[in-house]
């Protein structure tokens, strides 16, 4: 009696009207870990930021200064960085061996507006599996530390930044979340790092992440003559 | 003919009255790297700096989750603790083959009184090249950092510790200069530490080390339930 049955009553989706162009563009990003042949582009991403925080004069980080210090242990015992990558095609299944310390984290978000990159050349990315469509869009830099009072380690994260065109779409939290989420996996006690005391905005941003602000301690630093006078540890 | 010349004037020493009894007490003192045998001091030691700081309930470290996260990479490459030890006679010549990654500090200073400390027997040393008579006086634990700006790593310091009896002669001076003479033969770009901002008289003591205080930085922190919240990192 199927057909003599009446229409079934037609659904909302059935009934609205058709949109003309899709509700907003995917964006498929991943975050990895870094290797040494991605040293030209955290090279290029640290003079980004030491722009950002007006601090150019100060850096002076090269590709050679960088490869000869980062990657030189096994990630996460030492100085570890994840790379953010983004594109516009979902990336290929995870089947690497280079994954087997960490599984990239891959993610789909929506946005209204397409990014407009204007350095998608300069930061193409340089995982062969990938198509050409991949672009580096920001990093995050980390190492152990360690907690006497705890008796355990915890992950210091040195920078993290993002490509200016790619800000305030929540990569910045995902970059943070894979490194507190890599802490827990370890069985460690801290995540922690530095902020400037005038930039409320990120002090917002991280509280609202979980963080607290330690108000009472400084940092001291020992550098440059300073530190150089102590070469002879006698006198 | 210098049988001939006249006797040479007498020298200041050569007239001076010699000295009834000698001037103070000498203290030989010795700065060498803590070993997994060193542990049960190493906690008994961030105990009393947890109850000097009035944050004893903070302080969770065992010596079991000492043992199992230190000590476990080579020295320099991950957490790192220097021992001061103390003695009334000599420290025995440095043959031992566990001093090829760093030659132990010795020193001797002269005390114009004796310490009593009451904690000889807890303190004893465990190394076995040495008499009885050398207590542990103290520790410094730290780690490598890393500046991407600088493109090379430092030191970060995060304990330093001279039980009481043993204050104000020097010896804190002594375990910061170790890890800044450690950091310039390395190569590294800096050392850095934390202190409290009330504590003036530290601040007054590092400054006077050659450290600068970084006055708009904040520590941030994400640690028990906040860090556990990103045990799934893709939420």
């Amino acid at each position: 009696m199927a057909a003599a049955a009446p229409p079934p009553a037609p659904t909302p989706a059935a009934t609205a009207l058709p949109d003309p162009t899709p509700i907003g563009y995917p964006l498929f990003t991943r975050i990895r870990l870094a290797t040494a042949s991605d040293v030209p582009h955290i090279h290029k991403l640290i003079h980004q930021l030491a722009n950002f925080e007006h601090l150019a004069h100060h850096c002076s980080a090269t590709e050679a200064s960088l490869s000869s210090t980062l990657f030189t242990s096994p990630h996460f015992q030492s100085f570890t960085v994840f790379i953010l990558e983004l594109s516009h095609t979902p990336f290929p299944p995870q089947l690497h061996t280079q994954y087997s310390l960490f599984s990239p984290i891959t993610q789909t978000i929506t946005l209204d507006l397409p990014i407009d990159d204007p350095e998608t050349e300069t930061f193409k990315s340089n995982d062969k599996d990938c198509g050409f469509d991949v672009v580096v869009g920001g990093f995050v830099l980390f190492f152990p530390n360690y907690s006497t009072f705890l008796g355990k380690p915890g992950f210091y994260v040195e920078d993290l930044f993002v490509r200016e065109c790619y800000r305030r779409k929540g990569f910045g939290k995902m970059l943070l979340s894979a490194v507190a989420a890599q802490a827990v996996k370890m069985g460690y006690g801290r995540v922690e790092w530095a902020v400037l005391d005038w930039n409320v905005n990120a002090i917002k941003f991280y509280e609202e992440m979980g963080a607290k602000v330690l108000q009472e301690w400084r940092i001291c630093r020992l550098t440059d003559e300073a530190l150089q006078a102590y070469a002879n540890p006698a006198i």
